[in-house]
């Protein structure tokens, strides 16, 4: 393969390259009441007329407007009660001329009926009803099929199962339905000096941190992280984890790709795949690997990030969340309509030859930038999103507009 | 307590009567890899130095920078190699006078080391070294607290745990992390006509859509809803179906809230409790019922929604909403920050008196009302949020500026 990551790719390269990859969306059918959330893997068509009959919009009496005519607060007009039926209930009799069916909200108009008079213009005595209004037939009353007809379009693939889409697929009885798989993302990472959270911290040692961003910020794409345990940074043990997640759409390893001493994940995947990318003109987060894995008839996707916190972050932001968000099919976020312009609160002087991404915090509609070396996990704390820096560009103004790309945390 | 109904409230007067509604937060330990999206319930205190020691920055050989005074590409130093090692590695010698320590990237600095020289510039030769740069002390090293010392503040009480922050929790080992505790909110849909989806659609029978549409707004606040069966319209069953969920924070109804003949809530309410509100002047929504029952030593808090769809979910998200993400700690959502300004794509004309609520769907930068009765579900899925309309505004021309307020779905 030769030395790849000595050929430094630029971002529009290896956006092309990820946009070429591609991972198998797989459905399956789930009970309504877990669906918030997920996404509509089929286009879901009316299967019943909504709503179903002839239904009355106000607590009132069923009538045959013509008998009405007429009506006013002066001069009432009486009908026959024959027969009362609430919501739920059946009517089970016909309307005749000057009859009228005393009926509640929701509940279906008898036949004879094609209009309800709302129960404030009536006046009840002894079985007989008086109505001081005259309606037009149709009136306070919803026709079967008028909000949706049954074979029309309800909701498209595609569709993110917001609260309001729920509704419509509990309107016409949907107990099952089908959304896309989420695909699941092993989330690993490499360093010798790394242990868990909640172990005792001897010298030499550091907390992991990437397990733990990456893992969330992998479920805010809509997918399902599968946690590993941290792994030494050697060959072996690598290449057997990578090995173990064979079941996984996608791996995502963080340390180990630097070109210093301890690189090993570059030789791993060069002897288990192929290796795409290794090094991005970016900073930070150069030493970036990407590669496939050939397992069965199709590809896991590996992504190698850098191993410092926030440099592992901001390449899983800006390359892995599109890759992700595009597999599970979820439209969430966009960093092209999200952006936010603000003024910079300092001028920022960046290295020219590579791309910058840089930390900002919010404040009103500035953006300060949070200048700390990429080992410094309080900046991700602190930061709102970030901002890119091309690489021709090597100073922003105090005050000149930059682009704010927030965190998508949600 | 008199006919409160008759008397419909302002808006802005029933806001108040819910701002003063309270509800106690608890708080919960749980697993660092549970918390995202959760809300932190403590401030957060650096309980070690970040990073724990000063280690490299880059692979190299830990120098005292003095040794290196004056060494160039054409004028190399040459420093005698004591020790290699590694990230999670612990050195064990001393560095004496032009002596060096080969180290990769997050090890510890050795005793007597200041700076680290990356390796691209050096040359290694039988237990020697030939350094080709001069650099300051403090070169390429993290010192210990750089990042931030033992004691600061890391984070705060109420924020949200994004991935960014929960890698911040990992820096410091903390396993256990305590949370507000999302409240829980049974949600009841009452109506004889109703049936759940999946089951058979009778003639006069109709699917449930406020449970789902509401537990998973619910969800959207932060809280958790607790699903109940439907319902029946009845005092007896309303009453029991409260007091079997005596145990959740909120209890949210819709249906049985008008003034006709099925209405029963009301009255439930006033012998449990104490109604608060019923009827806002506000229009879809008007016959809404706000209450607290006493249990033990609080107060629940019910909120009656009109028994429409589309009714109940435009009151949901214009007063529970609010309420709801108070009581959970949650800040994500804010109508006044997150409105977006859009064109209205036609007149609109409303019935003076009271304030409207109107869902629109949004197409560039142009609103498009959906103009359609409050029982229609398919105005719910095609909306993408809703604009007020207030009670003195009779007419909104085609091209003015309404402020829409997106549906939270996330």
């Amino acid at each position: 393969m030769g030395n790849v990551f000595l050929n430094l790719m630029d971002q529009d390269e290896v956006k092309e390259i990820i946009e070429s990859l591609k991972i198998r969306r797989r459905i399956e059918k789930i009970d309504l009441s877990d669906v918030y959330k997920r996404i509509l893997a089929e286009d879901i068509y009316a299967i019943i007329d909504l709503p179903p009959f002839d239904r009355a919009a106000m607590d009132g009496y069923a009538v045959r407007a013509q008998d009405t005519f007429g009506a006013s607060e002066d001069n009432p007009i009486t009908l026959d009660l024959i027969e009362k039926v609430g919501a739920g209930d059946v009517p089970l009799k016909t309307l005749g001329k000057r009859k009228c069916t005393e009926i509640g909200t929701g509940a279906p108009i008898p036949k004879g009926a094609d209009s309800v008079i709302m129960v404030e213009f009536t006046n009840t005595e002894d079985g007989s009803v008086q109505i001081y209004e005259a309606v037009a037939p149709g009136t306070n009353l919803s026709a079967r099929g008028s909000d949706m007809k049954k074979g029309e379009l309800l909701l498209s693939k595609g569709n993110l199962l917001t609260p309001e889409r729920i509704g419509a697929l509990s309107a016409i009885g949907m107990s099952k339905v089908p959304v896309f798989t989420k695909p699941t993302v092993a989330v690993i990472s490499t360093g010798n000096e790394l242990i868990k959270p909640g172990q005792e911290l001897r010298h030499g040692k550091l907390y992991d941190i990437n397990s733990e961003t990456i893992s969330n910020a992998v479920k805010a794409c809509g997918c399902t992280p599968i946690y590993s345990q941290i792994v030494k940074d050697d060959y072996d043990t690598i290449k057997n984890k990578i090995n173990e997640f064979n079941h996984a759409d996608v791996i995502i390893t963080s340390g180990g790709t630097s070109a210093g001493a301890g690189d090993v994940l570059r030789q791993v995947v060069d002897d288990m795949g192929r290796v795409l990318v290794h090094g991005i003109s970016v900073k930070p987060g150069k030493p970036t690997l990407i590669g496939t894995l050939p397992e069965g008839d199709k590809d896991i996707v590996l992504f190698g990030l850098p191993g410092y916190p926030v440099s592992a972050l901001m390449i899983f932001n800006a390359f892995v969340a599109p890759f992700l968000r595009e597999v599970a099919g979820f439209p969430g976020y966009n960093q092209k309509k999200e952006s936010i312009v603000l003024k910079l609160s300092r001028r920022y002087h960046s290295a020219r030859g590579r791309s910058h991404y840089v930390l900002a915090k919010i404040k009103g509609n500035v953006a300060i930038p949070i200048i700390k070396d990429s080992g410094a996990i309080t900046a991700l704390a602190e930061a709102d999103g970030y901002f890119k820096v091309p690489k021709n560009v090597e100073i922003i103004e105090k005050g000149e507009e930059i682009k704010l790309i927030p965190f998508p945390s949600f």
